[in-house]
């Protein structure tokens, strides 16, 4: 049987609660974050591609559950450790992890969580085991890099749009890739086939993360639910910036190169003024366009994978859903 | 054939630098911290109770170099992120990381180091890995409850020698004691005598904990390389600490409440007072017994373990050695 998306996020609920011993233990200021940070929400998105991506080739996903789960804590792992790094006060809505206890307890009980991610995965039945551990240790180092890259791109000058997709491909898109591949692996999917799948998440990761940076420029802030100009304030050196900073002539470059890192103009006279210089250089369709050529890739991908068309139904729903999302 | 210690001394940085590959790579803030960290000396004990430990049983100790290796690294994981916790600026006579890079490079290459530690781990031979991941599952995430109970300690009131003997379990013991039963395993040992491998381990652990303790208060300065007394000035709740708050009267109590915390002290009065009180209690006694009933623990143990006692010689003398040192 095909699973529907409602379905799948049941049964990632249900896997959640079921591995909830894993975070309960003593000292409490140890698991008491990880719990906070696992009930904290998030699109689950990781998991739900794994187990769509296994539903591809067989109907028993259960024997994919201890890797959706893994990839899970290892995603919000990361976004524990990026909290601290990246000095942020609130995640989600809710205070970081760091902020509502200390940055001692955020660093160790991340230790934690990446340990505990492990420990799911190890559960898995040992057939696949070699394969899935390589996969995710190699996946794993690289979400390393890519955060490292990000960090460097901050006070890097001349960081270019390459580098940049680059990085998004190691902070984001392979984790994303790894969960369709560790699906199709456990699914007992050909090389072909599961190749074939990393492809398709890698290409839906990066069009996943270029759209992230154009909602925080044009989205509808009533949907969106935040204010548009979180990375213009911030200086993030995104998509969009370093798009404009290629198509600029001297006037605009010269004006860009102004509004970074200028204090001395208001929030709103800030983000007012690059917008202008991205409507006046089509940055929005620049993105849009380079959006839908990964997420055409992905489809490719897709489409080529040898199961019957109609039980990709899911998977692609899911990717239309992230392409269409205006939050 | 039994390996000597220097054998298996040098089989161990053999190991290290083919693997050195596993720690270059880019962006070089992520890796060069890793290649700091691991070349810094340390006494490689780790890798070495794996290869002796597996030697008991077979000659072929290659197939234990993966997990030597990944449990030094774990090692040194630790240590990074402890500094950071600790706020330490030294460490082995060099800067920590977060001193010499910062501390977000810290952090990050502290992660990586942990999934590099899984990665040397995963190489192993299919038909130990189940058992050996598990295991190592298990003792990665006690080390971060000890961390945990260990800063809490820090402001705990009323932390008891019970309290922190199974804290230097979790933090130190369960690693050492992990490290001779991954040598077991992969030695093809039986169940009983991997289950005495980390018993002695375990016991060995805790003994050398307290030598450090010991050492910290009583060493030879000119051996042990610093000045007696780091632990006083910094308050911490060692063993000796705790057992003369067990063993005082009320006088001397008042006079250990009165020292800890005290900042209108000299370094040079705060430490000779305490040690004044330690002598007036035996502290340094009741210490070197308990060392002694942890290494009699620890060698009842190997005594059980069903190979020839002449193969046992290498394991028991590192036991020793870790008993008597005076650094």
């Amino acid at each position: 049987m095909t699973y529907t998306f409602t379905q799948i996020s049941e049964q990632i609920e249900l896997a959640l609660s079921q591995y909830q011993h894993y975070f309960v233990g003593k000292p409490t200021e140890l698991y008491e974050p990880i719990r906070y940070i696992l009930s904290n929400g998030g699109k689950r998105l990781r998991p739900a591609l794994v187990l769509l991506s296994c539903n591809l080739f067989t109907d028993k996903i259960e024997a994919a559950t201890p890797s959706a789960v893994g990839l899970e804590v290892f995603h919000n792992f990361t976004l524990l450790h990026d909290d601290i790094m990246d000095k942020a006060d609130m995640r989600r809505g809710n205070p970081t992890v760091h902020k509502k206890w200390n940055q001692n307890i955020a660093i160790l009980s991340g230790d934690a969580m990446l340990i505990q991610a492990y420990k799911c995965i190890s559960d898995m039945n040992i057939l696949h085991l070699p394969s899935v551990l390589q996969l995710f240790n190699q996946t794993a180092i690289e979400v390393c890099e890519g955060q490292q890259w990000d960090m460097n791109f901050e006070t890097a000058e001349n960081v270019t749009v390459d580098d940049y997709l680059e990085m998004i491909r190691l902070k984001t898109s392979v984790l994303i890739a790894a969960a369709c591949k560790m699906g199709a692996l456990i699914g007992n999917a050909s090389n072909k086939d599961t190749d074939l799948l990393y492809h398709f998440g890698l290409n839906i990761g990066i069009a996943f993360q270029l759209k992230d940076d154009l909602l925080d420029a044009f989205g509808d802030e009533k949907i969106f639910g935040k204010k548009n100009g979180g990375d213009i304030l911030s200086d993030k050196k995104t998509y969009l910036l370093l798009k404009a900073k290629e198509l600029a002539d001297t006037n605009n470059l010269l004006k860009i190169n102004q509004l970074i890192g200028n204090i001395n103009i208001s929030d709103e006279n800030k983000i007012k003024s690059v917008l202008d210089i991205y409507q006046q250089l089509n940055v929005k369709q620049h993105t849009e366009k380079l959006i839908n050529q990964y997420f055409d890739k992905a489809i490719n991908a897709l489409n080529e994978v040898s199961v019957a068309n109609q039980n990709k139904t899911e998977l692609l729903k899911l990717a239309e859903y992230l392409m269409q999302r205006e939050k």
